[in-house]
């Protein structure tokens, strides 16, 4: 790691002193003074500048985007593979939790809580992890291959919370983009991850494809009011899970620098 | 700075070698080898909470809160007075500004983009810097004083996406929760900062005192569509800027770890 950030380093200062490159060239080559500093804070730059890409990616501040900024790979690769991605599925578990608990629910069986699955109570992180953790444009069939494989691992976070909302009383109500196609192998993915006992699992059919993520979920959500539900909660690792037509009383965003889906 | 970690870092070891205290004490404290190393790394797993904690924050997944952390007070101090704030303000005004000029306007007049003023156009940063960056309860009186004064600057780069948007030809609502007694010193604020020709100044009346934000917020928006105008974009430092009734097409988030208005 230290060499690749050295050899972007010296990327950006050789053309500050190729005007001194003499012939015949000497055998020790002098890098300039205090160079490790200037790579440090070089280093310092570059995560306090995907630091803000990732702030303004999560308060859904950007326009629509296809992959991460290039220069970022490194940082969102540590992020989502150290504890920084952790520890934000875990607060985000726990505020909804405590938010969980302070509802006093009617008892009528109306009151639900509303999951996304991928990258809320899934994770396509063993995926994403041989595919350039979102530098990579989306490749649908490679994709939806390792969806096939049903092995995607539980959220675990997310899991506590699952379980946590169905022992308070709440409707559990799976809401997600996947296809009606792969209904069998969701199921059988969520079952081996740990999740249980949902009372809806809604994916997406004919009638439903080709349009943005925020309308189907949207159309999905009204009828759900339509029916008498009460929307308390709902998690997703997207805004377009969260925003649009018949939103819940609180919402809880996930953290996913990977992708983004309109 | 390093001396008040270290402080800190030793209260917390402290009790772990207390048993050794004896009688009569060495002149000489020895601390435990690799101490640097060990403030280091408490100083990353400081920066690492309250990051996850900001990012709760400006993803709108906290519960209502009244201060910031105890312990991520010097970890804000370094964010609003360094240059990850700048760098947010100024990724966010981008976005903003990119998305501004994609719209096509319709020319007749009914085009709006909102601004919010406290965290959004003008800063109170010189109040929060003297009082504990939102460690401090909010006092009402204090605060009052310092609005009073009028002297609070521009966001230089919400000021220039205000420009832009002006420029654009969109029509520039600025709807925000402080009372209509501020009116003119409100008004002597923005044009010494260097905002001018909004089409209306929304303040709170009489009748929306008491009122939370997002209603109070919403209700204006509502009558704004009612008029016939299109809410194209809506900038704000709070989510109750941004959400509940007549949104805009798009909403732009600024940064503020400092305070939380519901």
């Amino acid at each position: 790691m230290f060499f690749f950030k050295l050899f972007i380093f010296l990327s950006f200062v050789s053309s500050s002193f190729s005007h001194e490159t003499l012939l015949p060239r000497p055998l020790i080559i002098q890098y300039p003074e205090g160079i490790e500093t200037q790579i440090h804070e070089f280093d310092e730059e570059l995560k306090l500048q995907c630091t803000s890409w990732r702030f303004s990616a999560e308060a859904n501040n950007l326009s629509p985007w296809k992959m991460i900024p290039e220069e970022c790979l490194g940082y969102i690769k540590d992020y989502m593979t150290g504890r920084g991605y952790k520890m934000d599925l875990e607060r985000v578990s726990n505020e909804a939790g405590v938010y969980a608990q302070s509802l006093e629910l009617s008892g009528d069986g109306k009151d639900v809580w509303i999951f996304d699955i991928d990258e809320t109570l899934l994770s396509n992180l063993p995926y994403y992890v041989e595919h350039g953790y979102g530098l990579e444009i989306f490749d649908p069939i490679e994709f939806d291959k390792w969806i096939q494989r049903g092995m995607a691992p539980a959220i675990e976070p997310s899991l506590q919370l699952y379980e946590k909302v169905l022992d308070l009383g709440f409707k559990v109500f799976l809401l997600t983009g996947r296809s009606e196609q792969h209904r069998s192998i969701t199921i059988e993915n969520l079952i081996k991850a740990g999740f249980r006992s949902w009372d809806k699992l809604i994916l997406r059919d004919g009638e439903h494809q080709g349009k943005l993520a925020t309308v189907f979920k949207s159309e999905k959500r009204s009828e759900m009011v339509e029916e008498g539900y009460r929307i308390l909660g709902n998690s997703g690792d997207q805004w377009s899970d969260l925003l649009g037509a018949a939103t819940s009383s609180r919402s809880f965003k996930l953290p996913n620098p990977m992708y983004y889906i309109p």
